[in-house]
């Protein structure tokens, strides 16, 4: 079966953003293998300076790169990637199964995004949006997005 | 003070969508005036023809039409609408405000999205992504986006 990874960074600390992605990793766990991986967020002071912040994306990223499933189809969600539409990203996701590829990672950064050494190190860019939400709000966003995707995939009504 | 209207059609099932979007109101509220008004949502049979989604959109459209407020700055939220940052969208409500009208509305769609007529009335038409989210999880962008936006204009911390 194939794998779904994603590694986000911080816990989600309201209570319905908590039941939201409970609900959604349920319904992904009928389509696919998805496990959720979470990193500590790197503390930082109330004003950081780039230098601060720079750091503290480091250490996140020093954990990301060990939680990085072997040989998955790495995609970060970054501001700077691509928009994809939900049937373009289904599409996406069934290429990498014909590939071969038995599982894909998604990465959302911390408040303060990902650090340049992981983007580099990402198989794929994905933007959701030019609009800025909380990183709690994006992890519901994808992954409604992942059980989209694979529900298209599976030829369910789910999607239209 | 500025009035923000949101028109939404069928109401929140989910108890994480309602808490979600109870608790963005709540903040919103103390940066303007916000309202929020539910619109019916049309029943249609499970497989709808084109003609019965199109007539199920012209009676959610005949009840939108009166709840529009009057003199307002309306804004329909369409796939093919144009895409904005959160910092645009925060300038173009603060033109608004510049140009002397004291309400902007936004309109979200049923699943089945806006009727042509509504559309046309639009002076706008806004498009948060390219990817199709369920139109409960876009009122919570929606909401998050209209406070994001005010506490931009506000010059508070939240949006960085």
């Amino acid at each position: 079966m194939f794998t779904i990874t994603l590694i986000t960074v911080g816990k989600l600390k309201e209570k319905f953003y908590i039941s939201a992605a409970e609900e959604y990793e349920k319904r992904l766990k009928g389509l696919c293998q998805f496990n959720h991986i979470t990193i500590q967020e790197s503390r930082l002071p109330d004003n950081p300076s780039p230098a601060e912040i720079s750091a503290g994306l480091d250490k996140e990223g020093e954990q990301i790169l060990l939680k990085i499933p072997k040989g998955a189809w790495f995609c970060v969600l970054t501001p700077e990637g691509k928009q994809l539409s939900s049937e373009a990203l289904a599409e996406k996701i069934a290429e990498i199964k014909i590939s071969g590829k038995s599982n894909a990672c998604f990465l959302i950064g911390s408040s303060f995004g990902i650090s340049q050494q992981i983007k580099n190190k990402a198989d794929f860019k994905l933007s959701m949006s030019p609009m800025t939400f909380p990183h709690h709000l994006a992890r519901i966003m994808v992954l409604e997005q992942l059980y989209r995707a694979e529900s298209i995939q599976a030829g369910s009504k789910y999607h239209k």
